[in-house]
């Protein structure tokens, strides 16, 4: 398994299939651990930040948290690499920002990524396709576990797992999905469910974080606290109340649309699949504008012709440093444009 | 032959093939007559006009100016039926705003169109595809002189024939092409070709007329002059000189577009294409739009599964009037969006 590999397929969150995948993209848990007995990293030292990374990279890849793991060294990665790594959602941001020894193991089918410093001496990621959150908690348990055979993590039992941020201080886990709302958003109701969703302490993000709601139809909803509520009560709440809420809504807005807009949707979807067959240069933006209505279009079977698990792996795929990884080289924007355009064509079978 | 059958087919003007097919749309030329001895139609009585609509009328179905000929009275005509007769390019805006008695004789392939009681007591005209401007021309004195057999018209040794308007007086011969010039329009260099043909006296109007020249990649050519000139000499001007001078612009933008441009251009027509075959409603100014893309993409031969003449059809089949009468009904603009993009789908083999 190496980086190169990964650009062959889309992880296992992508295939498209599992409950409610209509609506619910992904399913994502995340815990953050720090070693007992060392500063945060915001107070280490140097010697100190080499001293965990060496510490735990080595504890994970003994522990046997998945069949098979592999490792980034991220202080050594190109720049490529970590961007493919954080397109694919594997690392984040912060740790490719850093400036300290820093790292991430990966299982093989991606569904689990354990980043080294970043804002925490520890972030446990497990990432999954639909509603999968009880899978994806149980997976996430599972490793914290294996780890802590081996590792003493900082613990108070007043506030629990202590976390560099406060936000994150109690279980320390945060959930979050990621959900297809096209339809809410043709209609105009998404404005109302976001609204219910702040009232119940929800904190919902584009696609691109914070402050890119209004860009495509991709929402991530996550929960903002982590103190006071026990983990499974979270992830309860996610499975039986929240993301039932946004599907019953998304999916209302769907059949209305259906029956009161048919003409305005077929129009919609099939102009865009046509135009992710026929272009040959074409832009991020329009290419996740695009491939958002033809998802809608199969969720509707309006489109039939096209499967969900190709769409989804396009919206990666497709990303500027996938692009580039699948090229073999690096390639400025314009070529981009026609690479991407090329690409889509080959996948979806167009002229 | 009836008004209904118009809508089977597109005139022989649009059949796509002749000389310079890939610029020159088609070929127009028209003669005003008013009849020795009646006033022009601004100073007759009501009676006068009846008197001259009932007399050419006849001469004319008498004249065998074609093998088949049918007359439509305009007056009694439904505004779909003049509608349509004026998007074919068979009649004028003026001949239908008029409200005297008046009416059109056409021959059956739609070559001839003979208007009685427009601003002068006849107006002939012949109207071919591509570049026939000495075929009509013949085909226009064929006709002039039938019925110049049968009926004297005003004529004035110094002036040569008499019309109701001072800038048709002479060879009463007015001349147009219509061009199709997109690589111009796309390279920005259309402004200098229309500087030259001003320049040249030509007067240069949009498909729907003066003003509307920035509206779509066509344009109407004309002489603004038919005094001091002899008929052939117009003529002549048009094929030996100004035609040839724009199908040379517009070919080498064409390969200059193809050279440099290869992707944009590929990207525009297929898009165009695509979206034509897609499409579940669709405005007449976007069907013009991706008609003239396609036909760019035709001829240069980057689309190669259209034929010219299916849309050069489309341009005719798709216009309001054109579309309700195919249809058998009368539809609001919202309805005929859907009616053309399922007749345009229909046409190109969509989905």
């Amino acid at each position: 398994m190496t980086l190169a590999n990964l650009t062959r397929h889309a992880g296992e969150w992508l295939r498209g299939a599992g409950p409610m995948h209509d609506v619910v993209i992904s399913s994502r848990v995340r815990l953050a651990r720090n070693l007992a007995g060392m500063p945060f990293l915001s107070r280490c030292n140097d010697t100190q930040k080499q001293e965990i990374l060496d510490r735990l990279k080595g504890e994970i890849l003994q522990a046997g948290v998945a069949p098979k793991v592999f490792y980034v060294d991220v202080d050594a990665a190109s720049d490529l690499d970590q961007a493919l790594l954080v397109e694919r959602h594997l690392i984040s941001h912060p740790l490719v920002q850093a400036d300290h020894p820093r790292g991430v193991a990966i299982s093989e089918n991606e569904t689990a990524a354990i980043m080294v410093n970043e804002e925490d001496h520890l972030r446990l990621q497990v990432l999954r396709s639909a509603l999968q959150l009880n899978e994806a908690f149980e997976e996430i348990n599972r490793i914290d576990d294996l780890l802590e055979q081996r590792v003493d993590f900082a613990f108070s039992s007043r506030f629990g797992y202590l976390t560099a941020c406060p936000t994150n201080v109690g279980t320390g886990l945060r959930v979050s999905v990621m959900l297809h709302l096209p339809a809410l958003k043709l209609s105009g109701e998404i404005d109302r469910a976001f609204r219910a969703a702040r009232d119940m302490r929800l904190a919902i993000r584009g696609l691109y974080g914070e402050g890119t709601e209004a860009m495509g139809d991709f929402f991530q909803v996550s929960n903002q606290v982590t103190l006071g509520r026990s983990e499974q009560q979270i992830v309860d709440d996610f499975v039986n109340d929240i993301v039932p809420h946004f599907l019953q809504y998304e999916r209302r807005a769907r059949e209305e649309l259906l029956k009161n807009n048919r003409t305005e949707i077929d129009d919609k979807v099939f102009r865009a699949a046509a135009v992710l067959r026929a272009a040959r240069r074409i832009s991020s933006e329009e290419t996740l504008y695009l491939l958002s209505l033809a998802r809608l279009g199969v969720n509707l079977e309006r489109i039939r012709d096209i499967e969900l698990k190709t769409l989804n792996e396009l919206f990666l795929l497709t990303l500027p440093a996938h692009l580039q990884k699948i090229h073999g080289r690096s390639l400025d924007a314009p070529r981009r444009a026609e690479v991407r355009a090329e690409f889509i064509r080959r996948r979806l079978g167009g002229e």
